[in-house]
């Protein structure tokens, strides 16, 4: 993993990067990755699992909030965080075929954990969110099974790749190499150390278009044919006590994110963002009422900048860590680090 | 006021109904009417207060929520709810073309109270609300004042009056007279007695779609032939603890009131619902977090079927106590009570 | 099927009925049930499919539009609808757990029609809608197969059953059986006769709360000790040229029938419309404008009125044609013809 | 007016600039200002008026979409626009505390307009949509008068001055003199030119976080100690056909151009855009059906990007545009280009 290389990008930052620089310095918060990759049969693909919280998240669910920023995507679950607040299972990304599998394999193994669903009480809600990676995957051949998607929250640990990686393995971003990125931020509040971090999977954008840090990169001539075809999952993450209208605005900030290095937000680019905090657990069984804690209106200023500068990091660190690679029908698609 | 009428009306209610059954049986919420009625001027309007709590409202917020059940409205103020959550000054409802007097009239009112507006800190942000009464008043002539909505939030109290009153003069509901209705329901939670209630300004439907309690009530001849041109607002009050997304679900169920009296919502009707709780109150000038008491998501369902209840009651009570009116181009609009 | 038991529901309509009184009087839409029983297994679910349109759904894609009246639910598609308003497959319904092996199924099925999907084109957006039908049925056992939606698919016809059959099989609608219950209306527009039908699955409500063409038909003992735990799922089909927001605009009108029937959207009810109108075809491969004939405001109130009396009725209907069962852990449920 | 300056300006465009790069490049909009500006009674205000058509507005509207990017703003009639998807009035910006003026001013003008408002047809929907300009205007003095707004509209040309003028007046942006920016860009659809053009009301932002066209402008002492309190209002407007649902989706672009000069949405910052096509006009008195022309899905990125390079354009046009200024309570706001 390459911490020295994240250093190296220069995004602006007002608040301190967490330790790693990745999502999982917010405590509890861990992902897990798997690639499949066969070039002999066009598979670039894979599955990344954000674990949100420690914990049965069933029982003690997380606050969330939800922002679709152009809903030209098939993630899936999104509308019931929308109307109540809460994620209860890990979130799983993969690409845009898969998204049926992956939720098959999640219900699986919320059911496993939790033997009241379906019984003494209803249903659970799953995250399967997703990008097209079409362009260098033989996406078609539905290659993602539910065995890969359980091992990838199996594995979920704090330590975790960014780039070509994961759900990220087959990704075009800007027509580079995409995928995984990550960065954190941390701001003290109420005399504590809280941390905000955001996971991104990179597949949107034009040729021509990327602005690193403002600055514009003009596009190489290999890769300029293509319209905005991908998408764009942002994850954000925070420790942070946060409700879920105030997390829904977090999200909703991905956009200026987007904007910063280069996005229009095409028509064909699905691009959702999904903040949560484990900083506030909601009790699946609970009383008449509930205490919950959250950041007032006049200092929630400072999580939308620290999530601006997370989410645009996160971008530009998934193009520093991705690999040139040739895919399906021959596509060839460079990563930043070999072009420029 | 029509207290023993209002016990009349047999809708169906699981909860018990508050002492007066009306929004003011929650303690704090106070209702304030001015009526403007001249039969040779044409003038058939007025404004109606609603003051959702005690205190300064600016500095300690009540939360709230806000359905836009249709948008043939020009409501003001509704966006900032939604966004922020929270109530800072009195609601207003007036006739579609005095929302801009309204406005005006509440910023004064607002910046009298509080002299650190617009010089130590930022704006205010006030609701006007409306239906069309074009239909028997001089809509045209804009006979409400500034001092008229000024009047209303002094005068407000906890006894009010329901029908063709305050904002409800000129309005006219399914063919009949319609207007102010109010109603309440009870529960205990937690081991305290709660209170939630409505207020309806009813100017909805065609002639001969009104049901009571479910009950079909045919058009007679006089009133047949207006397509649904007019509109709702809707305000749910309550003193149970909630947040803004569970007061914004609450608003939401109006739709099922406005089904069950025989709405279909016509495009040309603004029906938008108001929820607030003065139950918790969000400080302007706060500390880094705030403590919140909501109601658990288990338990909520009390409070919409309370809210389902109330709402319904309270339009079929705005249709009782009005009075039989003829009005601009010499139309005449009977009441509930004259026909049947 | 009922037609002549259909014909004895005696809710309001001004609209004359179409000539089956099911979605399928809209030209083009077709419903295919797969209905999954097995008492020894405690199996009672089932998938029902809505083809919207003849001919190539994914090239010709039929105007559509969402309203989520609550989104404690499951169902997968409908951000995308929400931004393009289209759909482009056809509509699957089924059980909770297994919206993933709807979305699987569908996804291989509109694969094997189009060639260009993943290829020289992105990705298809497929709607997988569900209800729990956990109280009745082995939920966990995760009983529907791929092949189970394939067929639902490709029997689809004019013809079809309403009650407890296809998704409906383990339905609970104010605790009598629900399932599968269709209407429609009809009427003249421009010179030409027009048809608007509702299918919905009916999965709500409390015991007590039913309101059949709005009188109140109070709880028989054997079934009141449950809260809403269901959900509902309205599909709204026409002809009639609209567009995407007055699509939704039309789907939002189904809260209105909600409430007529008694419902006030408990918080565990999944409340989801979709409404589609194959009277207006979009390319996918199109020029750079599109001619699009859409119904005018001043009309559109004669559609939203058609939908709120279609879907009522459709409610009644299921649980006209629905029969009592005894499902998992014993549970009985009795139809609204074996105890009134 | 500036044109050289403007030309200076080298934001990232792939789109030819309009004649004038002005949002009036557009066929039929014009522009209108008042500027209130008094140095020893604190007086810096205003009005701009766009007016999106010619002809009668509301015999024949203007197809149009809201993006509320962030709700914490005063602005009135959007929800009809969300609903109806129709601008049927002249849009009005001006101070936070003038929106009930404005309102007034703009339905007196619209019953002038049209006899039949509130008489044979319904109401009028009003656009009033302002920025807080209370760090250097006496907001609380509330000078905007109905005659004022009245001019503004009486004076709109397709020539208008840029910075600070008319509701700009009084703006503040990144801590600079902030106020009215408008760029433009020309596409050819279907063998025809088309513009696109921005209007913008620049008053947010923090110092230190300014990027002009990517690169990162460093704050200067003196303009350092605010948070981010303002506002935006951003008007898009085209000749090319767009239905309501295509210019909702153009409205939310805005967000990434907001990102791309440095915001990140602060909560105190009312951020909104509205879109219009006047290539399409909607009859108010109807048949049962309108055709409709509209670009096409496969199409509309071109029009998401000029809209994004547009609005990023005019944000930085208005500062270039604006001169230094002292105003209420001493407070000095220097602009662009003093400082740098």
């Amino acid at each position: 993993m390459g911490l020295p290389e994240n250093d190296k990008i220069n995004i602006v930052n007002k608040y301190r990067k967490g330790k790693k620089n990745l999502i999982t310095d917010v405590p509890g918060v861990k992902v897990g990755h798997v690639t499949l990759r066969s070039s002999d049969k066009n598979i670039h693909t894979g599955v990344t699992a954000v674990v949100p919280a420690e914990g049965n998240l069933f029982k003690e669910k997380v606050a969330a909030g939800v922002a679709v920023l152009n809903g030209f995507g098939k993630s899936a679950g999104l509308i019931q965080v929308k109307e109540l607040g809460t994620i209860e299972a890990p979130l799983v990304l993969t690409n845009t075929f898969s998204v049926g599998r992956a939720l098959d394999a999640l219900i699986k193994y919320m059911l496993e954990q939790n033997e009241d669903i379906g019984v003494s009480t209803g249903t659970v809600n799953c995250l399967a969110l997703e990008c097209n990676d079409g362009e260098l995957n033989d996406i078609r051949g539905m290659h993602v099974t539910e065995a890969h998607v359980r091992e990838a929250i199996d594995t979920a640990s704090e330590d975790f790749d960014e780039g070509d990686t994961g759900a990220g393995t087959g990704m075009i971003c800007m027509e580079l190499k995409g995928g995984i990125g990550s960065a954190s931020r941390t701001v003290p509040l109420g005399g504590k150390e809280y941390t905000l971090g955001a996971l991104v999977l990179s597949n949107f954008g034009v040729a021509g278009n990327l602005r690193i840090d403002g600055v514009r990169i003009p596009a190489k001539a290999v890769n300029t044919e293509e319209g905005d075809k991908g998408s764009t999952i942002i994850i954000i993450g925070t420790d942070i006590p946060m409700d879920s209208r105030q997390l829904e605005r977090t999200a909703s900030r991905a956009a200026a994110s987007l904007g910063r290095v280069g996005s229009f937000m095409g028509t064909g680019s699905g691009d959702i963002a999904v903040a949560f905090s484990n900083g506030n657990r909601i009790k699946h069984y609970g009383d008449d009422f509930t205490e919950l804690k959250t950041i007032s209106e006049s200092t929630v200023d400072k999580v939308f900048e620290m999530a601006v500068e997370s989410v645009e990091e996160a971008i530009i660190s998934s193009l520093y860590h991705a690999h040139s690679v040739t895919g399906i029908r021959n596509k060839k698609v460079d990563c930043l680090k070999d072009v420029y």
